[in-house]
C-alpha cells in the first residue's frame, strides 16, 4: 500500500494529521471529517483527502473517518506501530530537557543511550540513563542496531557527531544544532532550529 | 523592495540562506556562489537564485555574492536588523533549556520576561530573569509592546496561553507544545515538535 515515491511534502503532513487525530481521540471523539480535521490544523479538506487517498480509501462516503481506524493506518504508514530506540548525543541543557520529555516515550521513541565528550557529564544520570563517553558511540550504537539519533551538541561539533552516527549505521537524525549536516543520500536529517522559525515570522512584522 | 505577496515557502528558505551565509562569514569567507551555498544546504543553485531575485539583484554576473552584503540584505528583509524582545511562557525543563540558549541573543532575540503559573516556579531565577506569575502576562506583555512569544507549557495549557498572548498584542508565536493553536489571521504561529520530525523520518525506515 505504501508507495515510497509519494512526495516528501505529502509525507511531512501525515504526522500532523496523526497528531490532530490522536488529540481528538484523547477527547473521546471517534469520527471526524476532512473538514473538521482541516479546521483543526489549518490545511484544506481537499488537501487532506488528496493526501490520504495516496494510501488507500479510509473514509466512508458521507460518513467521514473512523478516528481509531485512521490512527492505526497512519501508525502503519509512518512505521510508528512499534518502538524506535534512539541515541541522544549531547548532555547539556537542551539534551537534559529532551531526555526528560515524556512525549517521546508516549509516541514510541525510546532514548536508549546518551553520549557526551565532557568528562564532567560522563557517568552522570539523566533520568535513569547514564551518560556514556562519545568514544563509545559508534561501537554501542552499531551493536544495538539503533537507526535513529538526536544531536544536541554545539554547532562546531555537530558534523563530527553526524559522521560517527552514519558510521554506526544510523539512518535518521534529528539535529538540534544550528548547522546543516552533510550525510549520505540514504540518511535522513530533520532540523529543529528556533532561530529559523523566528526569522520566518519577523519577516512579516514591521 | 520587499513584496509581502512572495510565497511563504520562499520566505521560509531565507533564514536557511542567512544561517549558511553567517556560517561562511564566521569561517572568514567573503564571497560565495549560489552553487556553493546550495551544496551547503541541499537546495539547488537555480532555486536560490530565483528566491533571491524576488528581492533584488544581489550577485554580480560571474562573480558570485558578497557575503557581508547579502547577509546585511537578508537581515533587512527578515527584519532582524534589530533586537526583538520576547516573552517565554512555561518555566519547566524545556523552558529552562530555551532560556539558557545563547543562540537567541546572538541572533537578536532577547527573552525579556518569563511566565509560569506554578507557585513553586514563580519568583525563581532563570539566568538573571525572574519567573513571573502568568496572571501578569497580558498586562506586562502589552505594556512592553512585545510582539514575539515562545510557548513551552504542556499541550493542555497551550491554547489558553496563546489566547492571552493574542490579547496582549503578540503577533508571532513559536509553539513548542504539541498542539495546533487557533489564532486570528494576523497572528503567525510556527511549531517545533520533535515527534512530527521523527515520524517523518521513520516513514522511510523499514
Amino acid at each position: 500500500m505504501v508507495d515510497k515515491m509519494i512526495p516528501d511534502i505529502v509525507v511531512g503532513r501525515l504526522p500532523r494529521y496523526l497528531q490532530a487525530l490522536e488529540h481528538l481521540l484523547n477527547e473521546g471523539i471517534q469520527t471526524t471529517s476532512s473538514q473538521e480535521l482541516g479546521d483543526l490544523i489549518g490545511i484544506s479538506a481537499a488537501q487532506i483527502r488528496k493526501d490520504l487517498s495516496q494510501y488507500g480509501e479510509f473514509g466512508k462516503q458521507g460518513r467521514g473517518y473512523s478516528i481509531p481506524f485512521l490512527v492505526e493506518q497512519l501508525h502503519n504508514i509512518l512505521n510508528v506501530n512499534r518502538t524506535w530506540e534512539m541515541v541522544l548525543v549531547g548532555a547539556g541543557n537542551l539534551g537534559h530537557a529532551i531526555a526528560n520529555y515524556q512525549g517521546f516515550m508516549e509516541h514510541g521513541f525510546h532514548i536508549a543511550m546518551i553520549f557526551d565528550n565532557d568528562p564532567e557529564r560522563i557517568g552522570t544520570l539523566i533520568g535513569d540513563i547514564e551518560v556514556q563517553p562519545e568514544s563509545m558511540l559508534v561501537d554501542l550504537t552499531r551493536r544495538h542496531g539503533i537507526k535513529v539519533a538526536m544531536i544536541t551538541v554545539p554547532a562546531s561539533a555537530a558534523q563530527a557527531v553526524a559522521d560517527e552516527l552514519v558510521l554506526a549505521g544510523v539512518l535518521a537524525i534529528l539535529n538540534y544544532s544550528p548547522i546543516t549536516l552533510i550525510v549520505p543520500d540514504n540518511v535522513n536529517v530533520q532540523y529543529i532550529d528556533p532561530i529559523i522559525h523566528l526569522q520566518r515570522m519577523t519577516y512579516y512584522l514591521d
